[in-house]
């Protein structure tokens, strides 16, 4: 049954109605009636076409969440009427290193739902059952979307990193991700100092931030030398790195999430002598959705949002564009 | 009673006979009777004070290897007639979290053998307890010295990024370091490529290479893409460090012990798509010394060295200047 859709027919082109044939429903697909989709700043990009790599009409969305309509014969993870998410990665070759040692986000065949294929700024959306995650009955639908791309990207990083309770983290940047990353650093039992501007230190503490300090203000930025075991960078414009770094305490590290255009230049003397790391990482696997969800259910961790009408795309774009969304935009029915 | 020692007199001076009386001996303290010392890249830097934190008349030497002649009342690790070492750091706070975690390489107390104090150009030296290592009676003392500096610092990656004898470990340049980071990983069960020049992969693979990467040629490097887990760059040059990166196996990590005066150029896209980390260290703690000598002992791993005499310093200094050392220079009575 074909899928109403919405799309845009260039690059940054008017969302319009769209419909495809998803084609016949393979072994391991699922297809989900999608009840609710959040607006990430990737699907921005891939509207835009900025990494080059988009295919018109474009259909959006890799926040998803919704229920299950249909399975393939071999699906044995999720069942007709599970209430289910989609992120990023919407299937996996399954059979690489990376798949094979539980890190399918890092399979280098991943299949993007929003790569190639058509995603869920639509009615219905299909996806290999790997990348399908169950979602606890205690989720509202329309909280969940934002956990799938920008919550993981936070949130794997406290489980590769083997961030422990007693440890002091920071969050660079409170937005859709960033305020995830506060309230997941939080419950995980740690410190929690937000960089962000003075507009924003009243929200974050809110949000589980124990101190603000002001990213714009390299006094503050000096006055933190050696105090943070984990600083998370989830911006994408460029900082003084080294400044940074030296907030790290011995054996730290600076992870991005975010992706900064500019090289990063960072000195070797002071990571060597301080034994610093500095690494980044992509959303998460499959297994990490699945305990980000429960530990997000556990601890009433959810996205603080604006809502839209799937018809009101096309303004709920100008309105992540304007850089006012608070924190996270969904489109829901 | 007093100390003969070689000293420069200003930077980059001639190395002249010196004598200091070492003044009263400390309850933590001991004193070596020098046997042999090492002659580091670093033993230039301070020499020609290019770090601005040298101090004249210089004596240098901090890859020490002798025989304990007197111990402090407090000393409980050595003994008169104890085979010992002394390395980059002559002693420590051992009260801060990096002491007392284990992490004595990181004490921001840290007291260096050649900083504000006098080193192993001599016939004895001094350093607290914390900071002498035992030698096991198997090593020749004239094999000693290198390992303290060059073999810890290659050394320690292996343990403090917890890498294992299925790894896939590389080597960027062969010298003094490099030489002992090939021994060391061959012996830690891993798989060892050396980023070296043409000239020096015969004995790059003697020392313990399985492979060999011409480290001058872009396309030998592009050919090696997703191969490595571990790369220890030991040289001071700049390189093109995202193709480096593009080297490494998902989740790899690329270790500075070399420092390098040009900030690091990284683009955080494949760092973070790949979940790279980039990082550095120093040395190592008494801790991973004893068990390096111990590991150093068991696999017979040994510096390769050329001598000179003491009164042969001067000498010593220039064919290290030369670039033409194989791989270590070492001072012997």
């Amino acid at each position: 049954m074909a899928i109403n859709a919405y799309a845009a027919y260039e690059p940054g082109g008017e969302f319009q109605h769209f419909s495809y044939d998803p084609g016949e429903l393979g072994p391991h697909d699922v297809e989900i009636d999608v009840h609710s989709c959040g607006v990430c700043h990737s699907d921005v990009s891939m509207w835009k076409n900025e990494w080059g790599i988009a295919e018109y009409p474009f259909v959006g969305g890799h926040e998803i969440a919704g229920v299950v309509t249909s399975t393939g014969s071999l699906v044995d993870n999720v069942k007709v009427g599970d209430k289910v998410g989609l992120g990023w990665q919407k299937g996996y070759c399954n059979s690489c290193n990376q798949c094979l040692g539980g890190d399918h986000n890092l399979c280098t065949k991943q299949q993007g739902t929003i790569i190639g294929h058509h995603g869920g700024f639509a009615e219905r959306v299909r996806a290999q059952d790997t990348s399908v995650i169950k979602i606890p009955q205690s989720f509202d639908l329309s909280l969940v979307g934002p956990l799938l791309c920008g919550g993981i990207t936070v949130f794997n990083p406290l489980v590769q990193n083997d961030i422990k309770p007693t440890s002091k983290v920071a969050v660079i940047g409170i937005g859709g991700l960033g305020h995830l990353a506060l309230q997941f650093a939080r419950a995980w039992g740690c410190e929690v100092t937000a960089f962000t501007s003075k507009s924003k230190m009243e929200e974050a503490k809110q949000l589980g931030a124990h101190h603000c300090l002001d990213s714009r203000n390299p006094d503050a930025i000096a006055d933190a030398q050696s105090r943070f075991d984990l600083i998370i960078s989830t911006v994408n414009v460029a900082m003084d790195w080294n400044a940074i770094v030296a907030t790290l305490k011995p054996k730290g590290r600076l992870h991005f999430v975010g992706i900064v255009e500019k090289p990063l230049e960072i000195e070797a003397l002071p990571m060597i002598m301080q034994q610093i790391s500095i690494s980044g990482s992509p959303v998460g696997s499959p297994a990490t959705l699945n305990t980000m969800m429960e530990f997000a259910a556990r601890h009433d961790i959810r996205p603080v949002t604006e809502t839209f009408k799937f018809e009101e795309i096309n303004q709920a774009f100008e309105h992540l564009e304007s850089g006012k969304a608070r924190y996270r935009i969904v489109l829901v029915k």
